[in-house]
């Protein structure tokens, strides 16, 4: 692998992870029931509350996200127990499946392709539900780029006795979120994402008003029962092995994410997603997402061109990697991240790239407009 | 963390991880949907098969060796089942307790103090409990030390409906262990034990029957659903974003565990299992565990001495990290790996400080003979 030059990696997750913590995760490893490792602990605990923006505790689970999206299921619903669930895309779906497998009478509501599922609709469905315990969201559907409104929902459910649950696994960290501001009950967060770090770390951010129901109800996990590892967080230890050089390097990745304040992440990204949507458009691509969010874009193919094929030719001659759509928007569609350590030039490969590759397929609408037209918007 | 010298890991999990593991994980990241990374899916898959001497598939979870006994229970048992439970520690409780959470009748057998439960009360268990849809126990419980005779006990519960499901979280790969050839159903390995990894990775071993008993039963987990894990891995995938730095790292721990045998690891750690038990026995210690497992030795702290002082003293003037007793037998024992990377040097050290330790501590029973002691039996 080493003698392989490295694909720079514009997927949306995992992301690029900064040298300085890759160098940390390669330290010998330390052991985890040590005063050393808890002060660890209690460091990356204060600092991700800085990244949810809440006062509430965060509670870190060696998991791929979906373990956060299952925790968050599993502590606060019992069966029957009704649920609304938003659905922008895939990873809306994600927690249809969850809520079923938990027994769950789930209420999906889906949004017209590209679009999110407005506040509006969140609010009829309580009220034709006044029995809802909990409303799942994601603030931005990693499959299709678009970006809830969880301000707007969250002005809608906070007035009720139903949790607000956020899945901001690819966003939170990337895009503007705020826990406590928006009346936000569970938010969950990806370690390969905004955090900069290899996946195998779920974070989630728990209110006080969730923690009422989570003491209330029988977590249906032992794993992943939140109240056994907020005993644990209390004592800045968690109740079974972490992933231990992930939290080493987490400290690292969250010290670089804050060291500038977070609101300069977000501006950051969202001046990389304004000037790659502008760069697609300028090669006459239309934009997958029409609410779109700034922590990824997501683009349809030419008529008749292959998402796979352009993405092989970028990784193979470019060392560029950007993902493919999911499921049956493989090879019709593809996406570029806008978060963690991405900046302005990596974007512009990226961007180069494409339209060097589109026009080898036989896309040459406008070629050479691509940079023009990222540094101006961006 | 850089200014400070490397503290030697006798701990039993984590253990040392060799330098090329380290440096695998710190190289860039790269995609995990991607055929590079489904060949080293491939390659671990095939090679962890040869760990758990099965022919059989392993399923890999990003998650903790706790993850992997929730799988087992998830997915294989029904609310009002009956499971035997096989304690000989406080993991063998763990089962006891998941199995709780799951609604499972759980019939504990509780061995004494330093002694693992005999076959023949895994059989009395079976003959009373003839709707015993499943039987749980630890190959070594890392708590006390103590090994099991699973292969006993798989003769008895071969002949019966019944799956034989083991916690090998801290012991395959250590000693020898049959997955097939002992009629074991589902094994569980933790990463960051023999297979010297950081932790944050589970492997789960599952047989024809077992996977008969899981085609039958509704899982009780979306993120632990091993229906799911099975089908991603017929195509070398995940079905979730998988550690997967651990994993690079995991092709490279594996391929050094494997290219001297197994049998060559299970002989190291044997000897120095009896190294060490001699060792401490000629400083006029009592070993704890009194059917002993070679993946670590746990000994009583002489009487009026605490383990903690020991530990911290060992640590801070020796560099070598030995762990101490959990829940009521901390500060009463202490306890010494044999596993992964640690080899008769590493031993020595660690044996030596304790030597001169529990010297300053005002214990010298005999001074000067745990080095002797160790070399005549190692």
């Amino acid at each position: 692998m080493t003698s392989k030059p490295h694909v720079l990696l514009l997927t949306p997750g995992p992301t690029e992870v900064p040298p300085e913590v890759l160098a940390v995760m390669a330290e010998p490893v330390i052991y985890h029931r040590s005063k050393a490792f808890n002060a660890v602990l209690e460091e990356v605990g204060t600092q991700l509350k800085k990244v949810f923006r809440t006062r509430g505790e965060v509670i870190l689970l060696t998991a791929s996200g979906t373990g956060g999206m299952e925790a968050a299921v599993a502590n606060t619903l019992s069966p029957g127990d009704t649920a609304v669930v938003g659905v922008n895309g895939r990873f809306g779906e994600r927690f249809v499946e969850i809520g079923e497998a938990f027994d769950v009478r789930v209420i999906p509501l889906r949004a017209a392709r590209g679009r999110a599922v407005p506040p509006d609709a969140y609010a009829e469905a309580l009220r034709t539900h006044p029995e809802t315990r909990a409303v799942f969201t994601t603030l931005c559907d990693t499959s299709t780029g678009v970006l809830s409104d969880v301000r707007g929902i969250g002005r809608i459910v906070s007035s009720t006795p139903s949790l607000l649950v956020v899945d901001g696994i690819s966003s939170i960290g990337a895009v503007p979120f705020e826990m406590d501001g928006w009346s936000v009950d569970l938010a969950i967060i990806g370690s390969q994402k905004a955090l900069m770090l290899p996946p195998g770390l779920a974070f989630v951010g728990v209110s006080a008003k969730a923690w009422a129901r989570i003491e209330a109800t029988r977590p249906r996990s032992f794993y992943f029962d939140l109240r056994r590892a907020r005993v644990a967080a209390a004592k800045s230890d968690t109740p079974f092995t972490p992933a231990l050089t992930l939290v080493l390097g987490l400290r690292e990745s969250v010290r670089i994410l804050l060291r500038d304040g977070l609101e300069a992440a977000w501006e950051r990204n969202a001046r990389l997603a304004r000037g790659a949507r502008a760069a697609l458009q300028a090669l006459g691509l239309a934009l997958f997402a029409l609410d779109p969010a700034d922590c990824l874009t997501a683009a349809w193919m030419p008529p008749g061109l292959d998402s796979s094929q352009l993405i092989a030719a970028v990784r193979d001659r470019h060392q560029v990697l950007i993902a493919n759509g999911q499921d049956e928007l493989k090879g019709k569609i593809f996406r570029i991240a806008h978060m963690g350590c991405i900046d302005a030039e990596h974007t512009l490969s990226g961007l180069t790239a494409i339209e060097t590759e589109l026009g080898l397929m036989g896309w040459r609408r406008a070629a050479g407009s691509a940079r023009q037209a990222f540094l101006a918007a961006y």
